[in-house]
């Protein structure tokens, strides 16, 4: 079966090796012709993304936000138009889960298919097909999908119908970015009095308050490491389509709604492109500490 | 050594026995009778406070918060009038570090040494003996009692000069009140969009957004159950302190605060004795949601 894929970005390009890699005839597109040409280089097919519309049985999108896979998908002349019935949608881009259903549905009077299939990991695990999908759709579309998934994931999770492999990655996003903070305040209180935050790290690892984000960012804050990793304004863009959607649902988000104004901050300050650990630089920057 | 304990509440009373149990010459004190009758059924003797000041060597304190240490210590005919130069006190309350530092301040002056102790881990912990004391005060007074916080804990670590201890105990609640806070916003949206907050614990519990928190306090939210474990009045007190020594010295924490205030709600609605993974009641109220 042809597969297509659109979007060729820092995730996009990684996993459109894997997909070469494991013996599936993939056709690509992008914008960015160099990006093309890498997969080219590695075994693609060129196309627009008419002709992959058009073509392939099913259709990868791996885009910035929600504006882009609804123009890409919706748009006048867009992917939706040229797609065959009984073709799949996988959209892997991290996106409102209320778009996703709106995209669905649209598709699905022409009798696409359509998987909302947003993934965790970041580029490292793009490259080494490690990533996380979080997957909303019929489970037997789900079912038929998975291996092309499995390619370029160590995990694939079946959360439930459309939208909710984006909604399972906003609640995701939320509690990572509330950890980050948590940890980040926790640390300066303990600097501002006096006590090593190293041996606070230490003391308190392997107890309630111990988390992977505790693990990973940690030892960052303490170096002075903010090399993204997870860049600040791509939390920002997955908070803001967290509060849409809260907003959309009728659900309190207030703690949601406050990290962001301190992400926000750090846009405005310069620190859009650090790693998100760097919460830790709001509270340096209140209290003129220049390092954990 | 003749070693003293004040305080045999829920905790006080397991770690008496554990005391015991390590061949301690150990005397108690406590206003309620019958946990001292208990005590010295297990092997311990019923002593004054001031009898345990004047013959004990070390003196441990195990009471509800700052006001009590400082009063038993420091008031009219405190332990201090009658402790011996030399001697130490180990206080393994969970007070303001502030506090801690005050009276270690005092009792120098006296040439009594001091350590600030406090624990987590609970009474289930307190009972097996396997408590986390995280420990402030001289690192040559940490290594000389070293030996008698082990009879009661599986881990005692050193972090700093007196006030360490419960300065690291603040930051570690502070980190926990707001993990707890963030999966209940995190598992109300997801709820509210439609998806299975079991599928999104499943679903991300192995990347970055996975704690110990949520490994504890997922499957209790999920089930309805609020039995403590540790009690929202007990965080209360703790994030009550950590506001204290965060206003102290100057730290920003405004997390905490907001934290507090969800907790302070759900003390004025009843929900004081429920374990600190009520704070899902909060949301499920502002929701109607039933259950998760």
């Amino acid at each position: 079966m042809k597969i297509g894929l659109i979007g060729l970005g820092i995730m996009g390009k990684p996993m459109a090796k894997n997909l070469l890699k494991a013996g599936y005839d993939l056709a690509v597109s992008d914008l960015n012709r160099s990006a093309v040409e890498e997969a080219v280089a590695a075994g693609a097919k060129s196309a627009s993304n008419a002709e992959i519309g058009a073509d392939c049985g099913v259709v990868l999108t791996m885009l910035p936000n929600s504006p882009q896979v609804k123009a890409v998908m919706l748009g006048e002349d867009g992917v939706a138009v040229h797609m065959k019935p009984g073709s799949t949608l996988i959209d892997m881009s991290s996106i409102d889960p209320m778009v996703s259903k709106e995209i669905a549905s649209e598709l699905e009077k022409k009798g696409i298919e359509m998987l909302d299939a947003p993934v965790s990991g970041g580029e490292p695990k793009a490259i080494d097909g490690t990533l996380s999908f979080m997957v909303g759709g019929k489970r037997e579309v789900f079912d038929r999908h998975k291996e092309i998934l499995g390619a370029m994931g160590a995990s694939v999770v079946h959360c439930g119908g459309v939208g909710a492999g984006n909604t399972t990655k906003l609640a995701n996003q939320i509690i990572v970015a509330c950890n980050i903070q948590a940890l980040s305040e926790a640390m300066t209180l303990a600097k501002m009095a006096g006590v090593d935050p190293q041996l606070v790290f230490q003391a308190i690892r392997g107890g309630l308050a111990g988390s992977t984000v505790m693990e990973s960012k940690a030892p960052m804050m303490l170096e002075g490491n903010d090399r993204p990793g997870f860049k600040i304004d791509l939390h920002i863009k997955d908070l803001n389509n967290a509060l849409d959607c809260a907003h959309s649902v009728g659900a309190p988000v207030p703690m949601t709604a406050q990290v962001q104004e301190v992400f926000q901050w750090l846009h405005s300050h310069g620190c859009g492109g650090d790693d998100h650990s760097s919460i830790i630089k709001y509270y340096r920057m209140l209290t003129g500490l220049e390092s954990l």
